[in-house]
This record gives C-alpha cells, structure tokens and sequence, in this order.
C-alpha cells in the first residue's frame, strides 16, 4: 500500500533521528557553546542539503544578533583569527569541505565540524568535531530514509537546540529574534 | 544549567513535531501524491527557513528524476500548463508567496500549499492545501522552539516521506538515486 | 558567415552602452552618491541578469566596507530607517520589484531604483530614479542584443563608475578592498 | 572634483574593456562556438563576481533552448561525458576553479575555461581556454577598475557576443528567447 510508505518513512525517520541524537556527546556540546562566547563572528559552510541545514542555522543566529556568513553567499567577508567557522558535511570528506576547514585552521580561526564519520579528513583541521551516528545498514533505512537523510534529520534539529540554548544563555526573547527577522525576505 | 536547554530542546522540537506530523490529512497526503503523477515539471517556492526546507525537497526531486526548478533561482523556466508548483509558508500570507500562488494558478499549474494557517491567503489559489498545525501557545514553545522552527521541523520530515513514498511508487533504488547526485558540488 | 555576428555583437553592444551611458543624468549620480554618505546600511535588490548586476555592485561595495545585504539571500537584516535600498529593474514594473520599493519607502528608508523604463511604477516610491535609456527599436538590437542585455551592461559599468567614485570619496586603496575580499570564496 | 571620477572611470572601463575584447583570439571563439553543437548539456561554474558573470550567460543560456546548470546551485545535475563545463576564472588558480576543471576533465566533459592569466593552473585540465588579456600595471587602473572590474566587464561582454552568435547560428528569435524567460521570478 502506497500510503504507508509516507507514513512509515515520517515515523522512522523521527525514531531514528531520536536515536542517533542521543548519542550526541554532551561534553563536545558543551565545547560548542563555549566557542559562540568566545568567538566573532560565526561562519556557516556545507554544500547540497547539508548546505541548507547549515543556512537555516545561520538564520537563526543573525535572529539571535550574531554577525553571521554563509560561505559561497555573495556578501561574505575575510575569515579571520578568532571567527568560529562550521562546516557540517555528512561524509567530511569532500575536498570543498575539508579544504575550507584547513583554510580556516591556517587562519586561526575556530572550527568546528559536523560529520557523519569519525576520524574523517576534516576532522583534523577541527577544534571540535560533533560526531553525529547517522550511518545505519537497516535494510529500511535504504527505503524510508535515502542517502543522507538521517544526518540532515538530526542535524536540523540539533543546531535548532543550540539556538534555543543560546537564546537562554544571552537572554535574548523570541521577540527580539523577530525584530531581527528580514522585512524585505522574497 | 545550560546544558538542559540544548537537551530539553531537542527533546521538545521533537516531541511536537510527532504530534504536529500526526494531525496532517492522509487525504490531502495522496492528493499531493497523485498530483506527482499527473504533473509534468516541479516549481518550488519558499523565503527564508521555509525556502531552504522546499531547495531540500527539490534536491531529493531531481535525485528521483524529476525535472524540478527552485523559483528565484539562476536557472529555472517558465511555468506552464501542467506543472507542479508547490509553496511553503508558514503564515500562508506573505506578498510573493502568495502572488506566486495566484500567478501559477493563473497559468493552470498544479498548485499545492504547505502552510501553518488553516485559511490563509495562498489557500485560495491552490488545488491542495497541506495544513500544518504548528501553532501552539505553550510558554515552552517560546523558549525551545522560537518562531517557525516547529513548523519547519514539521515540513523537512514531511517531504522527507513524501520522497519515501514516491522511491517507493517509482521503483527506484537509492542507488539510481545517488547516480543522480551533483559531482560538482562546492 | 557565423564569426562576424559574435564580433558585431561585441562592438554593437559596446557602442550602444556608450551611447546611454553618456545620457545618464549627472544630477541623479550625484544624488545618487551623496546618498551612500547620508545611509547607515546598503541594501541591494533585483531580479534574473539585473539581479545579478545589483548582487556585482553589492561584493565591490564590502570591499569599500559598506555594511551591505542583498534581498532574498540567506543572510540579511531588516531595513530601517536611514537604510539605502537601491533596486535594479530593467521594466520598472515587476511586482517584487515595486512592492521592494514600496515596502523601503514605507520604512523611511532612502530609496534608489535603476530602471530603464522613464515614470515607470517603481519611480514613485523611489527618492531617486536613475534612467537608463536602454530602450532601442533598431533591428540589429533585437540580434546582438536581445532582450534586457543594453540595460544590463549598462548599470553594470555605471555601477563599477560609482564604486571607483567611492573609492575615491573614501580616500580607500585597491589594497584595502583586497583585504577584505572573501578568504573562503567556494 | 569628485564627479570626474564616475565618469572618467566609466570611460576607462569601456575603453580598456574595447582593447581587452579586440585581443581575444578568434580561433578559440570559433572552437567555442563548434563545442556548443557538439555537446549535450552546459555548465557553469565561477566564484564571486566572475561567477554571477557566469550566472548572467547561463540564463541566457536557458533562453536559448540549451539545458543548463550552475555548479553549486540548489537544482544541479552530475557531469556526465560530452557535457560542456565552462569555468570562469580571472586568476585561473583558486583551488576550487582548477578542481571542478580537473574533475569535469576526468569525467570526459568539454572543458573551457575563460581565465586572465595564460598557463594558469586551470589551462592545464581545459580543452579550450579564452585568455583574457586584462592585466594591466597602469597606475589609472587601480583607481579607475580596481580589483578584476576589468577582467568581469569584458568577460561580460565576451559571454554577450557568444549569445548573439548562437542565437543566429540556431535561427532562434528574441520572441522565442522571451516565452522561455521564467515567469515567477522572485
């Protein structure tokens, strides 16, 4: 029956993605946010679907009052040192991926990698590195949830729950965050 | 402590989302589905956050096989007679969201909108309406879940299924679908 | 014979950009420059090829270090008051376009439209109209030169004449702008 | 007197613009020119401001009939043998320029690259390369066309002349180029 695909595929996906959340480190987390209040500026990069999971991110923390860039956009700046620069890359080992995270590295920036595989290529050139447990050889993860669905699930939600902290951290309100929303989006 | 937020968060996105996900039509779900069948190409159409949910749904279509176009982008083509124009808004009134709705409608496109407001402006213009019930007004939602993020949780995995779903009609394989798979991704 | 239309193309649209280039009003560039010096932020919009042009102006404008936001890209801010808002818009009359107008107007933000089309809808919400006198109903036009390709070439070096004017104005160096190019460009 | 500088720099920039379009090499035109018959589908690549030059062609492109894609767009497709890649590239050396020509090459694409420097990296993995001769020590150009403003200009007008020329050689009409212009663009 066609219809249960849809629905089975909404269910696993969101048991799946609970999963691999869970086991997300607490303390690389907490690594994480220290840098957001350590850092300048914040810089976003990935490509495809990890490329707009990073910009919806990057979004929320201009929302928040972060000067923020997604690398690739026409308005971007110079990287410099004390700029915190992530990069999410389900793979980590795209050469586009890994060679912004080396460029970074060299310029003293703070880098910190989202990836689906340990010890990947850009791994070395990260500070801090969110490992996140995407891979699975369920036969239905080829059915419900193709290529890197799961990851881009997780990460989603993931970096919405880092914007939440932050927005607790700073004591910043959602109202706030809307009067830093475009007026002029099209 | 901090570190809750991050977690109670994650855990609260998800929460909603599911009872969110449980309340869509299964009506309108195989309206939208059988409009894949009998369309010819796919527009897409979102602003911000909601906009990069619809370019993830996009990326997935053209992983299928579909001859699908991001509006607003470089490259894209004159809708016509016959097409698939889908819009995601969560207010469902926004000026070109909106206008893009009636413009298509105009043009005898298929037009299907995934909006958070039952009764919007852009549900006059559209054969189908996917209803998202992100509205909530708990205290909680304010502080885990600011702005639209329920709603655009909700939309990723729902397209996300809707892929599922059409692999599946389509009997294609996630390989086929990785063949089709930018090589020239930056 | 094939070759002489590529080279006739090439000196037609380069004559013919002399041409409305030089009927350019001087008052409205000086207008249009005395505005860069009385905005806080520059924002910058258009559609298709002419948003291209506008988004060319907006990279040379970080590089003078202009705080500078295009309309419609992941990262942007909200307008306010004392903003500048140039619009580029070869017919004037494009519903986003005009609505962008309307909406800066209202904002209390400085307004700039770049149309070839002289009393055209966006003019009357815009403090200043450069006009391009593009329009040309030779017949060679419509074969070395179709569609909106004078209007375009044109805004695109008389964008390049304000920055070199800027650039100038500022007392900034060529050196400068390098160094704040983008490190990371993809 | 500060209004000299926009209008000495527009001259400056149309006339170097004419020195720099007449040393181009027509024999490499031609082998352009022959490759878009011989090729299926067309790529676009370039970063910062020679890549929306790109961007401007490839709409252009899409107005003509030929399928087209922007590398690094939303909607993309994987090169396959006999596709064309087009590289624009004022340095012909950024990192990610060169790659995207050695990979298009490995995949047995036509691969042109359009650069300012002769035997760049690029030149190396390109079947055609179009030498820009836009270099230029003279103390005006700083101040007149700083940065590659001069190399992006002709390039501009150079993509312009190829569009006039194929849509002779394909007898198509700007009437026919307009129906296929987008009609919802943002």
């Amino acid at each position: 029956m066609e219809k249960n695909v849809f629905w089975d595929s909404i269910d696993y996906i969101q048991l799946k993605t609970k999963e691999i959340l869970s086991k997300v480190s607490d303390k690389d987390i907490e690594k994480v946010k220290k840098l957001f209040f350590e850092s300048n500026r914040i810089f976003l990069y990935g490509a495809g679907r990890s490329g707009l999971v990073a910009k919806a991110f990057a979004i929320r923390l201009v929302h928040l009052g972060y000067q923020t860039f997604v690398i690739g956009e026409t308005i971007t700046a110079p990287v410099q040192k004390g700029d915190l620069v992530i990069i999410v890359s389900g793979s980590g080992e795209t050469i586009p991926a890994v060679m912004t995270a080396e460029i970074a590295r060299n310029l003293d920036a703070n880098v910190v990698s989202i990836t689906g595989k340990r010890n990947s290529d850009i791994a070395k050139f990260a500070d801090i590195t969110v490992y996140i447990k995407a891979g699975c050889n369920e036969k239905e993860r080829k059915k419900y949830a193709p290529l890197g669905t799961l990851f881009e699930a997780s990460v989603w939600v993931l970096l919405d729950g880092i914007i939440a902290d932050l927005l607790d951290s700073k004591k910043e309100t959602e109202e706030a965050m809307r009067s830093r929303h475009a007026t002029l989006e099209q």
